[in-house]
Formats: structure tokens, sequence, C-alpha cells
């Protein structure tokens, strides 16, 4: 087993009979995942569905992109960037373009940054939606569009991929008529869920990263997690799923993420859209935060340890991440870290983690470690899978449908009327 | 008056009447706050406190790095960075060194980043501790020094400027014993009041701010929000104080700071320290989390609008951010976008916020507007001190003390046991 669950500073806040009490509910659980409703499931199978031709084509596009340009813009909102972001952020070892995301929001400010780093750098763009439609993507694909077109003429086309509808919708009409590569995003994958489908692989292997082991690491996680359908208290992502709902349902209703590597902040970010939309519906679910330590110990910290006590924490904790730095050796010891002299920064960090997650615990606040072994593609395929199945779950355990998002939509019916998109311009979003 | 508070999404949570039975306790916080009590309240009177001498000579020392150097590694965690990000962040026009945090975590991965940053480019150094003696900091000062003497010998204290304790500490005394340049941490104000001291102000002047811009604008603030002692219900600093403790004692426990352009996120992460440590004690304290819109919309909007409800939310919102992109015209309406052709994106982007407050309110969550004029030092300047005040007067609301921070020291006593720290190696911390 890769990820390993740590409960220690969960002590006095799960005990075994709790879990015990879980084994029915979750066997439920699973029966439902594995029953096709209509509901978009296919990321459950998606590692082991994943076929040759599909990866060699996303590497094709991919060695394309990093021929020809300096910069890609990657257009997309919600699941269509989070994924790829955490990615990212997470991989050592880029070698491709400077990727930068756009089309997440309708700030001119940022906009305009982001086109002004194009000047002067070559150009590619993935953009990454459903329908097209979605006001934030459309409208930095317009802006994108025109400078494309400025710059590149009749060329503009060999440089831009949409990733988008197997079959409908306005982007691949666009796509269909302009003749820009295409690859399809699977229509019984949601968009949270869908960081494994070229919406991810696309810009992670344009990025230079192996998407390859990161395949590999959600197979691996598909067959430890999600194939076995016994002992569901002994399995990871079960067991969480089980974790997560006692707590809440003694009363906790945030679930700060937090890991003590900024190359995981990304993952949180994804980690937040992926349970907020999953399980924050029907007036529940676990509110998702986000920390970064040991930073935020100085800035959430004194909240964490004495504030209200409606938190519970899952630290994110790597047992190698492959970086040999110790702290130096001065003449002195001024600065009274004599005692650190010649140790690795990396055991520092964790006995910081372990430390930090004992005193929460003492202060009420239950922590759950989820160890990971490398900073590594295949890790994070792991780790990527590993929470689409366990969130999946807690939605049932929450009994709401963990594959729907009806609220996203009111925002949007708002906007549209204040507006004045024909059609909205009635009163129906009062 | 400057800051607008809009409070139309605060109908049905907030009335009148709740609001006139605060008259005789916000008079009773100022009183508090305007009583020296040993606590450190010298940030309230510092924008009209500072002098000429302290602008021109952190002017001259910010020259001095601008001339010299291409990286300013800015070390320090907390109040010591989270003002100056904030700050950067926020202020369009930087034309100085670019600027590194770090010494905010004991990352590996994070350290070897930005010391890999540094090849080739010329280095100054500002390190801001008011003891020296905080272990992230002082590990990552020790990997610079070692750099830095590497790379310039006897050269390099000239590069490197302590802001730090006016008469005690470790980091004063190596500063006395090395020659480096030295600023002074007024005694009087903590470290998440500090941005307006040397603490923010030479970050900020060094990448080319206009810190009198800043000053005057925390000056204009003083005098609108500190000095009146009358019709405390009409001054916009105590008032949000108000509406943020009826909120909390209606059973609302997650603050949601969010604003529209990513140019605030430095701030809302200011934010969250400011409130998270001021208020997050004694089991009390609205729990302080961040959200950039129209993005997150796509990632936490769905539990906002429909998970528990618990949140109550305040959006930053800016009248002018000083940029004039529109939508573009283009020949066809295949995107749909045709009836937001020739738009400005600021006034579209200010409908998306209006649009989500009214549906978030329709969903259960109070929402209050602080609108902004522009995009700039002063408003930054006006900004913090709003805060700031109306934060230390929220405490007062809770009955705590907004000036200490007693759990932060609790991960530092296990983690220095942990490391065996001499003086550590007992069971104190358990």
């Amino acid at each position: 087993m890769s990820l390993i669950l740590d409960e220690q500073f969960l002590s006095g806040f799960v005990t075994q009979s709790e879990l015990d009490a879980y084994t029915g509910r979750l066997a439920a659980a699973r029966e439902r995942l594995h029953t096709p409703d209509g509901q978009p499931k296919g990321w459950r199978t998606l590692p082991c569905d994943t076929g040759e031709e599909l990866l060699s084509a996303v590497e094709t596009a991919a060695r394309t992109i990093r021929e020809e340009a300096d910069i890609l813009l990657v257009i997309g909102i919600g699941g269509s960037y989070l994924g790829a972001k955490a990615a990212l952020d997470f991989l050592p070892g880029a070698n491709g373009p400077e990727v930068l995301f756009l089309g997440n929001d309708m700030s001119p400010s940022h906009l305009s940054e982001v086109l002004s780093r194009c000047e002067g750098r070559e150009i590619a763009v993935n953009v990454i939606s459903k329908s097209g439609s979605t006001t934030e993507p459309a409208i930095a694909f317009r802006l994108v569009l025109e400078l494309m077109q400025r710059r590149y003429g009749s060329e503009a086309a060999r440089r831009i991929w949409c990733t988008t509808d197997p079959a409908s919708g306005i982007l691949r009409q666009m796509c269909e008529e302009e003749g820009w590569g295409r690859f399809e995003i699977p229509r019984d994958v949601g968009g949270r869920f869908s960081v494994l489908t070229p919406v991810g692989l696309l810009p992670i292997a344009a990025a230079g990263h192996d998407i390859r082991a990161l395949m590999e690491g959600a197979r691996t996680a598909q067959r430890l997690y999600d194939e076995p359908d016994h002992d569901l208290l002994l399995n990871p992502a079960y067991r969480y799923a089980a974790i997560q709902d006692i707590l809440s349902r003694k009363g906790k209703s945030v679930e700060l993420f937090g890991a003590y590597e900024p190359f995981a902040s990304g993952l949180s970010l994804w980690l937040i859209q992926l349970y907020g939309e999953s399980c924050g519906k029907d007036g529940k679910g676990l509110f998702p935060a986000s920390a970064q330590f040991s930073t935020d110990l100085h800035s959430l910290g004194q909240y964490i340890q004495e504030g209200q006590r409606i938190l519970c924490e899952t630290v994110l904790d790597f047992a190698d991440t492959g970086c040999g730095l110790t702290v130096p050796v001065l003449g002195s010891d001024h600065d009274g870290l004599g005692y650190l002299e010649g140790r690795s920064l990396g055991e520092i960090n964790r006995i910081a983690l372990m430390a930090t997650a004992e005193a929460h615990w003492n202060g009420g606040v239950p922590v759950t470690l989820v160890t990971a072994p490398r900073r590594d593609a295949q890790t994070l395929g792991e780790l990527f899978y590993f929470f689409e199945l366990s969130c999946a779950v807690s939605g049932y355990l929450l009994g709401i449908n963990p594959f729907d998002q009806p609220g996203v939509e009111q925002y949007k019916r708002n906007m549209f009327r204040l507006l004045g998109k024909p059609g909205y311009t009635g009163t129906e979003a009062k």
C-alpha cells in the first residue's frame, strides 16, 4: 500500500467501535458507486481504461507545443484548470513552456497582465470547456483569439488545442470550423474528476511531465482502493471517508487541508473544489479550507490552537521530497541554531509537522495524517484517485449526490439578468 | 469618507435595532482601545506619528537596494512578511528588484528553489524578526548568509538590512557586530499590526512603490475611523465590527474574505492572520478563510450556495481598477458573447460581484461589501488601517485580548522537544 493513514492524532475523537459501525454503510456506498445510474462515474475506471492511443496523441500534441511555444495559455475554470495547476505545482523538473492559467476570472487587471506577458514570446493555447459557453473562459478565449489572429494570421489555428465535449457545444463547433487540434472530455466524467483526462493530461505533458507515470500511479490506486470489495474499513480511501463522517457528526464543520510543502498548495485548491462541490449541498458537508505550513502557524495557527473548536485537519506528509538541503555550519552560534547544524531540512520539516499535529490534537483539533512516499508523478496520480474515490464515498455517507453541483448555476442566472443576456431579462433569479 | 460599507446583502441577517444595541459596547471598546494598559497598541497612532526622518531613511535604503540588486530576499514569517506581500500583490507598477519571500517555512524544496533563482543575479537581503530566534527565518537566514559570504565576501554586509527590536534580541546583536543596515520595529506594535512600520515599508519601497501615499491613506483612515468619539455606529470600522459580532452570535462561524481581483489575494492572507491571531482564542472568533472570485465560484461556490449555513462573507469591491480592457468585437457570434461586445471587463466583473452577492444572500449567506475607490497605495493604506482598527474592536466585543497570541507557542515547544533543543527535552509540552 502506498499511501498511509496515520491516525495517532485522532485518538479520543474517533474510536474503533465508531469505525466498526460504518461497515455496512461503507458497503452500501461502494454498491451505489459501482451501480450505473446515469451519474458521471466514469472517473472510477478511467486509470485502467485509458489506452495507449490517447496517451500517444496527448504526448504528440504536447511535443508540438513544447517545440513551438514559450508560453502555453491554458484557458479554463474550476475543474478545467485546478488539476493541471495542482500537478504543475507538485511535480519538479518542468522543462516545457511557461504555463499561464486564465479564463478562471473576469478581472481586467489579471487578463491584461497575462496578455502583456505574451509580448515577444511564442504562444500556444489550450482552451478547456465542455460547452464553450461559460462566461469566464469564453471572454478570455475571445481576447486570446484576437491576439493569436493578429500575431499569427492563418497560422494561428496550428497553435490552438481545444479540450471539449465529444459531440456537442459551441466550442466543439468552433473547433471543427477552424481546424484547431481537439481532445475530448468523456461525457461520464465531471469537471472536478477530470484531471486524468486530456483536461489535465495535455497541460501536464506540455509542461514536460511524465503522464504515463501519473496514470500508472492512478492505476495502482484504482486496484488498491476501488477493486477490493471486502474489509472496507481497512481500505484507506473508505476509512478516511468514515473518519470525516464521524468528525462531522460530532460537530466539526471545517476541514483544513494542510501540507508542509508549498508544492502541495495547488493540490489543496484542487481538494477544496473536489470536496466543496461534491459534499457542500443540502446544508451539509465540512467547509473545505487550506493551510500552508509551517507558514500559516504564524497566521491561522493561533485560531487552530484556541479558536472555535469546529476544525478538523488533514495533513499531507511526504516521506521523501528528494531534496538534500541541510542547515549550514556557521563559525559561531550567534543565532542559537547550533543544535541543528548539519541536520537535514527535510527531517526538521517533518518534525515540525509531527510537533504541530500533536499541539493541534492537544488543543482539540483531530488531525489525520496522509503520508505519501515521494514527490513524483506516480504518487500524485495515486493521491488524485485516492481523494476522488474517498470524496465520492463521503458524499454517499452524507446522503447526497456527490456528482452534481446545482448551486453553481445561481450566480450565473443573476449575472446574465444583470448583464442583459438575451433570454435572462426576467425575474427568474429572485 | 473613502471606504463604503454596502449592507444591502445583510438584509434579514442584521437589523437596525440589533445594531443600535451596540452603541454602548462600541463606546466601551473604543475606551479600552484608547486606554494605555501595556498592550501593544502603538499601531493606532502610527500613521500620524511616523515622521519624515523614518520615511527618508527607508527610501534611502530602498534606493540602494534598487540600484544594487536584481533580487531582494525578504526573510520573515507571519506579520513579518504578510503585509509587504499584500502590498506587492496589490500595487501596480513595481519597477524594483524581484522580491522573493522566504523564511516563512522550513520546506527544503521551497528554500532550494529560492536559492537557485539567485544564481547569476545580484542579491540584497532584508531579514525581519523581532528576536531573530524564530526557527523558520533563522534557518533561512543561515542559508542566505552562507550564500552572501561566498558571493560577496566582506562586501556582503553592505547588502543586508535587518528590521528588528530597538534594543534586544539575537538579530539586533548580530546586526551591530556585522555592521548591517538596521531598522527598528516599535516595541508597542505587534507583528500582525506592523505593515506600516519598516517591516512593511522597506520591502514595499524597494519594490518601487510610493510609501508616502500609503502612509497618507493610513493617516486619512486614522482621522476618519479612530479619532471621532461619537456616532460610532456610523463609523464604518466600528460598524463592521458590530456586524461581524451580530453574525457570530447568530451562529455564523466562518468569515470568508473574498475579492474579484487576484491583486487582492495577498490582502486576504493578511486579513486571515489579522483576524485569526487577534480573535481566535478562548474558543471564540469567526474562522477566517479566503476566496478568489469569480474563480472560486467554480470551486467553493457550490458550498457557499448550499453547504452548511455557517458562512458569512466580506467582499472587497473596487470602484475603479484603472484597467480599460473591453470584450473584443469578433466577426461572428459563434461563442454567444455578442451581447457583451465592446463592454468593459471592469464593469462586467463588478456585475458578477453584485450578482454573486445576491445569489449568496438568497442562499443564506450574509455578505458585507467593502467598496474601495481605487487600486493604489493610498487606498491600500486606508484598507490596512481600517481592518486593523475594526479587528481590534472585534476582539473587545468578543471579550478577548486582541493583541496577544498565546496559541502560537505550543507547536514550537513540541518542536523544540522533538528536535532536542537544549532546555526543551522535558515533557512540558504534553
